[in-house]
């Protein structure tokens, strides 16, 4: 855990956030700037700084996490419709909270390139 | 295996494409119409349709995706500049294969939202 990261607090309870869905490992929540009508945000409980980090000693993890967006698309519905999975690294890509996060976005069509 | 599908082709070798890591379960490879400087798809070996049908029985192998989506960005100088992984599914996000693909997308600035 990291003590100044708002995804942290967020899992720890700490700032209040929209939860959607939660575990001993995973946390998820809707995103307070959505850009989309469904956009969800699932990070792990552990401070992952990004995605540049996965190896072998959290890909399990990571697994975990995208299988547990797929529930979520099937709670919010957004499988028949279609929906985008998302994470940002760095600067180049805008990401904004350095705690590892994937985006889930659907309920409109999405445009390619993606951003 | 799909015997028609164009990402099982291109990992068994049946189809050309550029390819930039592989290993006996992940091909990756350039994107043939790039959104980006940097632009590579990285697939599993086995045919699973989306990241819709992520569950228990593969979320190891996709991890591991995740994994080596972070070697390949290493190897391509990505992780200082950033960059974005993205998977669509379905129709409103535009997934244009039905073979589950994560795009590794960098070298620019990248816009949000993300399509």
């Amino acid at each position: 855990m990291a003590d100044n990261c708002i995804f942290c607090k967020i899992a720890r309870g700490e700032i209040p956030a929209t939860i959607v869905y939660q575990d001993e490992r995973v946390v998820a929540f809707r995103d307070i700037n959505p850009g989309a009508p469904v956009h969800i945000l699932i990070i792990p409980r552990e401070h992952i700084a990004s995605a540049a980090e996965i190896d072998a000693s959290n890909a399990a993890l990571v697994g975990y996490l995208l299988q547990i967006a797929a529930q979520i698309a099937k709670q919010e519905n957004l499988v028949d419709s279609g929906y985008r999975v998302v994470t940002n690294i760095g600067a180049d890509a805008g990401q904004s909270v350095p705690h590892m996060h994937f985006h889930v976005l659907g309920g409109r069509q999405m445009a390619w390139p993606p951003g």
